[in-house]
């Protein structure tokens, strides 16, 4: 493999997303990839300051669009300061959400305006898409149930069923707009099977050469 | 007086901004208004939050995206928790910077280009324009001199000389775009003077009756 990969995992919660990115971190660098792991919220320092005010669970009369523009804001510092440089270094950067997250949790769970969302995402994101998108689905009962066993819940945690149920719709949504970038993986499975349906994608993608 | 007015103060460090707040704020009381001082960044609880990480001077690395995107983030909270409510309730509102700010140091300062600022502006700021806004105005020696009494700065205190001379310029920039609304003031004056400067314009705006 000679090429950077930028790929980035998308999902509700409890969908089993750190197990698969630990599982691909470990194939990729048997492969002989160097791999950086991040995420968002929080893939720099400055982005960890905002990930604290987008969790805190007492921010409760935040705004949608402040609340958007603090997403933003953050995947800005991120891209420039971590996820080209690391591309531009040969790096397979794997990524724990993105801005998919954004169109489910503002656009699909917030009912935000899909002209701001557009136009915010074209200023920040613009080129910097990734390779491949694995989107982790799996039942609202199910992930619900996961994430109970998990102890205190954050902000987003804390949401309405309803909220849940459409920003699920609002992954699918996503998918079905960039049919080729975004593989919909059925994440009830086993993680084996699941990381089975990852590895195919990949191997079957014909971007590690 | 029956009407609530949106006021806002703007110019560089050192202007006396302040001082002219408080006395502005003690003649509309003895004129029978209700007012609400509040300020940008920090103007409400996750604002201050925000704030915290903008003047935060181990913040070297901010992207200048990522600095604007904060800034509009507290702005979007701060207009819609703060200022449109007082001004809902019969408040004279009077804010310590507002949007004319991140177009002297964003856009002339840091050289963003000017359609993602105006893009921001229309998303956030939309109608909630100000009803007068005051550009104290002084030259940068005077600027420097005075800030340095005040002990340690903080990240954009710190910036350099050719920045800060672009701030200026910036807003003066600004007082030609909206000749209306923007009253520039010559905060070389004494305090007296300049609050003398300031009661003409209010009264003589006719927005007092």
């Amino acid at each position: 493999m000679n090429k950077s990969l930028f790929i980035t995992f998308e999902g509700i919660d409890g969908a089993g997303k750190s197990t698969q990115i630990a599982m691909l971190k470990e194939y990729l660098e048997s492969k002989g990839c160097k791999v950086l792991l991040t995420r968002e919220p929080g893939g720099s320092n400055i982005g960890n300051s905002i990930r604290g005010i987008l969790l805190d669970k007492s921010n409760t009369a935040m705004s949608p669009l402040a609340e958007l523009l603090l997403y933003y804001a953050d995947r800005a510092q991120h891209i420039s300061e971590v996820i080209v440089p690391a591309l531009e270094d040969g790096y397979c950067v794997i990524c724990d959400r993105y801005f998919d997250s954004s169109y489910a949790y503002q656009l699909a769970g917030r009912r935000l305006d899909d002209s701001v969302l557009d136009t915010l995402n074209q200023m920040v994101v613009d080129t910097h898409m990734p390779d491949i998108t694995f989107l982790m689905d799996l039942s609202l009962e199910e992930s619900i149930s996961r994430v109970s066993g998990r102890g205190e819940s954050d902000r987003l945690e804390l949401e309405s069923l309803s909220f849940k149920e459409r920003v699920r719709h609002g992954f699918l949504e996503q998918a079905k707009k960039y049919p080729q970038r975004i593989a919909v993986i059925n994440a009830m499975q086993s993680p084996n099977a699941i990381f089975d349906d990852i590895l195919a994608r990949i191997e079957g993608s014909g971007l590690l050469k």
